[in-house]
């Protein structure tokens, strides 16, 4: 209930990816206002689909403090459809609501893995070769510690491998240039434990190189990334509106800007950060997808799809299973 | 010498500001080897112009470490060029060379204005609204202290004020969220700072409205700055790379991308960030602009007459002045 334009696109989403799925292994559960949701699934052919509906009377809004939603909005559809996993009736949960309100509840109701210090929110930003970087933390983790950075390319590597199908993820170290000893204090640290660890660490790479695709993972902490996130997605704001004042400076313009439009239109394909409809928060126990509040029902689909792929692919338990090694004393009592 | 086409675009650049200026009043002092800036200038009409050469004959590379130009680069034109500033022979120092090493040899050399903790360097970078956005710092300072970020709100204000004759430059944080109560330690202090200043503190900012030219003035620790400014940067990267990708899909997209080029490159104008030429490296005693290492000689043309005027301004009277408030026992000293 928490997205912009809830439950208009939810409903239509959740339809489309049940249409998408068979009825026997695929079931939605709607959580908000009833009659709300009724009314909105009535526009649809759902014949044959396998949902339910929990109601949930309260919203949490977009600008509701995300700290006080876990004690004092029981009856928020937020809540509700976290605690509905935290009890063990679904197996994933999806919002296009307020983020850190989903973060904060999914982490006190449901828990963190063990071996994760702090739950991180990725982000996908396209690149110059048609690809994806996936850039995390973007905004769960103000001051991060280098151990958190390490936990982070951890849980960005196993998503992107199981995921993504990428079988060698590189993993960057988001810094201000490629040297080793450049950096913060947490940097220069975090840059030892990722040399140190078995992932593919490629090194430090620079604000110019998220877009150019040379790493599949890039870690920073959560004031950088959101910074970073934010700025990325404002500057297609920013093309349209050269475009706009452009068009404005007279007739021939304005026939130029028109012409070109459905071409730039096609050209920009892919630079808009809805395509996977949504990014998981890693590090819970639990699975918990995180869409955009201005989702489209394209993007709400590609969502839940995405949800029962996590959940398929068993992400967490690898999560858990590269963050807790097994002691040497352990493997030898398994051996004997 | 140490841009990346030096010194073509240098002398072409400097002759052109000659051009402009009355040559008792404009000098202009080569710092590099003699006979590449003589054979260079053999091919331009100098007569009538006030220059000079002072013969360097080492060059500071890009990837050099900056930490060690000072001790034992005395030859290069880098350190003589600041050093002849550094010994009253000119009144600023440009370069397009390495620019840790600028910073470097010009704090050392130069000193501080007293009262600036850290010398800063900002950028420009363009807005929606076709103006731009000075943003500080993009890389002097890796850990920034809370009073760090008031002198650069301070330094970006005065320079934004009597260079860009904005007249009541409005400041904003860099930071994760508009609420007061957002962000890491550093900047929740850094808040509390600016509001208590004299500044036109507009409160916090987010990475999204950098581009949107609501503050004219975005402070920032170096390590987010360098990362959004280089991310910035390759923007422009990624979009030319998509259109490449477009037209390379058939000989219909072909034609459609050559149609539109030369609208889409007027359209682009004032997006690439080196219409100034160069940025100041605000807070040491004298007057240093840092160009970029692919500068034209359009740009180096620029950045020699914005020199000039951060001298004409006084802009470092004025950040001492602001940054060394006049005590009361001294105002009444000097009133009685």
């Amino acid at each position: 209930m928490g997205g912009d334009f809830a439950p208009v696109n939810e409903v239509a989403g959740a339809v489309a990816a049940m249409r998408d799925r068979d009825p026997s292994s695929f079931e939605i559960v709607f959580v908000g206002r009833e009659n709300d949701i009724k009314a909105e699934l009535a526009k649809h052919d759902t014949k044959g689909l396998n949902y339910s509906i929990v109601n949930a009377t309260d919203v949490v809004g977009m600008h509701d403090d995300p700290a006080s939603v876990f004690r004092s909005r029981k009856e928020s559809s937020l809540y509700k459809g976290i605690d509905l996993q935290a009890k063990g009736y679904v197996d994933a949960f999806m919002s296009a609501g307020n983020t850190g309100a989903v973060m904060s509840v999914a982490t006190l109701s449901l828990g963190r893995i063990k071996g994760v210090s702090r739950p991180t929110i990725g982000s996908f930003i396209p690149t110059s070769k048609n690809g994806h970087t996936l850039v995390l933390d973007v905004g769960a983790n103000v001051d991060s510690k280098p151990r958190f950075l390490y936990e982070f390319a951890v849980m960005g590597s196993i998503y992107t491998r199981r995921i993504r199908s990428i079988s060698l993820p590189r993993v960057g170290l988001l810094n201000i240039g490629e040297e080793r000893n450049k950096g913060s204090e947490t940097v220069l640290k975090a840059h030892e434990l990722l040399e140190e660890s078995s992932l593919e660490f490629i090194g430090n790479v620079e604000g110019g190189d998220i877009l150019n695709g040379h790493a599949d993972v890039v870690v920073c902490d959560g004031f950088t990334g959101n910074i970073v996130l934010k700025f990325a997605e404002s500057f297609l704001t920013l093309f349209k509106a050269k475009v706009r004042s452009y068009a404005e400076r007279g007739l021939l313009n304005k026939l130029a800007v028109a012409a070109i439009r459905p071409i730039l239109k096609r050209i920009l394909t892919g630079l808009d950060y809805e395509e996977y409809g949504g990014v998981p928060l890693l590090g819970v126990n639990g699975v918990v997808i995180i869409g955009h509040g201005r989702n489209s029902a394209r993007a709400m689909h590609n969502a839940l799809l995405l949800a029962e792929s996590v959940v398929k692919n068993k992400i967490n338990d690898h999560i858990h299973n590269a963050l807790n090694p097994p002691s040497l004393s352990q493997v030898s009592y398994e051996k004997s």
